[in-house]
């Protein structure tokens, strides 16, 4: 159960000026509740009650607030406390914030840091942005081999509190390279006098600085570990990620996906308290793009006006095999596309996810254009009208699982986002081609 | 990097009948990896790979490979051997073995098993599914307050070697209730005389057995634990549930989100190991649901017959606006959707939100239809037409994102997955009152 963070109450304490009690309330709330709290708080209060913590639960609450807490918490306070604050932070949240701040501001802090975490900070900022140098810390645990369990034992002793996890500890030779892993749970169980070579597991894998965050994230998944190690590209260890950081990653990410596929630019994880203009322009683009392709289906139907004419009542029905088609084809291209996203497929299975894709379309196509054709022939009792409709259905739903199948493949195979390119594809094929073969079929079956 | 697996040589040795260079392949790989290269062996390969590996390595391997490998693995032994593996697995992944066995070898396997295992298999089976007592395991590490910590960690070192974790550590009462929690690393850094009381925290974070999994995956993902307690209706503490299993929970809802999203019914995580006609039968509903919708359009147009006939090249806008709508009220759910579902969006906000997004579509509607006034005049040369499908567009977005911002929260607070219900009721309202306020002002601007 979360804890209750009673809001009004810890702002009405501060405002009585009453700060005891309102301390005696934040102290056994957990980091991330005490800045979610403090985050509630109107402006003018937040670093009132920030400098109510004790100074090491604040830079644990620092880390959990959003960049633009942080940001005015660091402009509230005279400087050699922010300096102590964004010293002590961990390497990788810092680098966080630092993204987030004006380059002058950074500039300046970087200058007063400890030469020690200034160096780590401007190595991390030097990675690219979504690489898992950007998000590693360089706090962290290396065992030399020759070492036994309990001088381990004792070193990390006298490390853990500098360091981001101790659970898993990394063996390193003479130049830093890794040469072995093992965990704090092996260390723990063996005997006092066994060496850390004899314990160590050799089969070690790892990242590169520039490996991409969400193939990391991928990793830790799949292996079920807590941490991460990162190597340069002369195989030394620069530093970990831990698995609370890569969670956030996949939060990130599939928040991006999602938005990819409902057509919205993602603007980070504050959607919602992004300014409106912004939010219009984050979306104008794709509309703008879809607004194009469906002028082609309005040139088919321009096309065919003599048609329409005579027969008014096949209109009713482009709505419905259009709509129909995009759902099919949405379907298709929703399972590609998550299937690559988690690498559930692969690219070398296209031709034979694309076949079973269509042969589904095929299937769904009859029962739905069976369906159709009843419904139509008693809206109408125009059989031909009937018929056009419910094989046109068949068609477009072959046409459209096809293309949702293939699509994302081929997009993916050209680099591109396949969420982001496929739709407007597929809504044009289907849309195009739906209505050219409705109106051809139609003027078939009719004779006009 | 992932380790490569070389699959095509691993088959070759086995072909050869050359076991032990197939087993020296094998052993130094991750479990994960070793799991993926069984499953992707031949079937016939696959009890002769599995029965290579030392026998705890096995075990680990086991808990990797998909329920159907499991299974057909399961009847390819004798029976001793089944035992021992099925016995040996931890709690929480045998349920889910459990979960998908048909029920005559469940009972049987359980009859089998060894009294305390059988107990907490039937024990977690017993719960619903989805709840955080499903996915709980009880190899745990439990402490009294009074203990030394010296004394704790000779505990440990004991109990290690059947627990799923030792990082996180919990303390109970005579009458196991949760009183306190502590780290491993806690545990290593003290001084070895003091009292557990004296290190351990008192404000736990914790779960019941029947917390919805989601639920218990965001708590631990807020607070960067590596686990959660589980306790009873008498706060009794009965299980733990650990990172990565809560990882593949967020995986699993995130899938089953954006399969709703794009209108598959979910069929777990092997989609594409499912045959044809379940695929088919997934879609089949919802696709019906979207054609009985779209059949309020076509009575809609029906009921326009004469002037359509009139003014044939109102038709070719129909599909633009449709698809214009759509794709404005399908950003709106969406954003809205997943900020639902991450906890970013709470339904108090509710007015807010839907103000905000209305007034985002007026914008985009403005600016849509002005490009779209134009376009239409440009391809038809008639201003009436083009003024009636611009200022149409307007008002469709504006009803679009209405719409698509306000259906959700309605559904949510009826208890259904805004997800799921969404689509079909912004489609219609897009289609049927689009469509509608697009025939009435042609008809009142054209005087037909």
């Amino acid at each position: 159960m979360m804890q209750d963070i009673e809001q009004v109450s810890l702002q009405s304490l501060l405002e009585a000026g009453n700060f005891d009690e309102a301390r005696s309330m934040l102290i056994p709330m957990q980091s991330a509740d005490v800045a979610e709290a403090i985050d509630e708080l109107p402006d003018t209060y937040q670093a009132v009650a920030f400098r109510l913590l004790p100074k090491d639960e604040a830079i644990e609450v620092y880390e959990y607030l959003p960049a633009k807490v942080q940001q005015s918490l660091l402009t509230e306070f005279r400087h050699p406390e922010v300096l102590e604050i964004v010293d002590r932070m961990s390497p990788d949240d810092r680098a966080r914030l630092f993204d987030e701040l004006p380059a002058k501001v950074v500039r300046q802090l970087l200058l007063q840091m400890s030469p020690a975490e200034r160096n780590v900070t401007a190595l991390i900022l030097g990675y690219p942005a979504d690489s898992a140098g950007r998000l590693m810390t360089s706090e962290f645990v290396t065992l030399r081999e020759t070492l036994t369990v309990g001088q381990a034992l004792e070193r990390i002793r006298r490390l853990a509190r500098s360091s981001e996890t101790v659970y898993t500890l990394y063996v390193t030779d003479d130049f830093r390279h890794l040469i072995g892993t093992l965990s704090l749970r092996d260390l723990v169980v063996a005997q006092p006098e066994y060496l850390i070579q004899e314990i160590m597991t050799r089969e070690v894998v790892f990242v590169q600085t520039d490996t991409d965050q969400e193939e990391a994230a991928r990793l830790i998944q799949r292996y079920d570990f807590l941490a991460l190690p990162v190597v340069d590209r002369e195989q030394r260890l620069v530093g970990i990620v831990t698995i609370d950081d890569l969670m956030d990653v996949i939060e990130a990410e599939v928040t991006e996906d999602i938005y990819t596929a409902g057509g919205v630019q993602s603007v980070g994880d504050e959607y919602f308290k992004t300014n409106l203009l912004t939010v219009a322009r984050k979306r104008v683009v794709w509309l703008l793009v879809l607004l194009v392709t469906n002028t082609a289906t309005s040139a088919v139907i321009k096309g065919q006006e003599d048609l329409l004419q005579q027969v008014v009542i096949l209109t009713a029905f482009i709505p419905l095999l259009i709509g129909a088609g995009g759902n099919v084809g949405a379907q298709s291209s929703t399972v590609v596309i998550r299937g690559l996203n988690t690498d559930e497929v692969r690219p070398s299975q296209m031709a034979k996810i694309v076949g079973r894709e269509t042969l589904a379309g095929l299937l769904l196509g009859l029962l739905l254009g069976t369906a159709v054709t009843f419904w139509a022939y008693f809206l109408e009792r125009n059989f031909g009208v009937a018929l056009s409709v419910g094989l046109s259905l068949i068609a477009i739903s072959v046409i459209a699982t096809f293309a949702g199948a293939a699509l994302p493949f081929v997009f993916k195979a050209m680099k591109f986002d396949p969420a982001l390119m496929s739709a407007p594809f597929i809504t044009t094929a289907v849309d195009v081609l739906g209505v050219m073969i409705y109106l051809n079929i139609a003027q078939l079956i009719l004779q006009v």
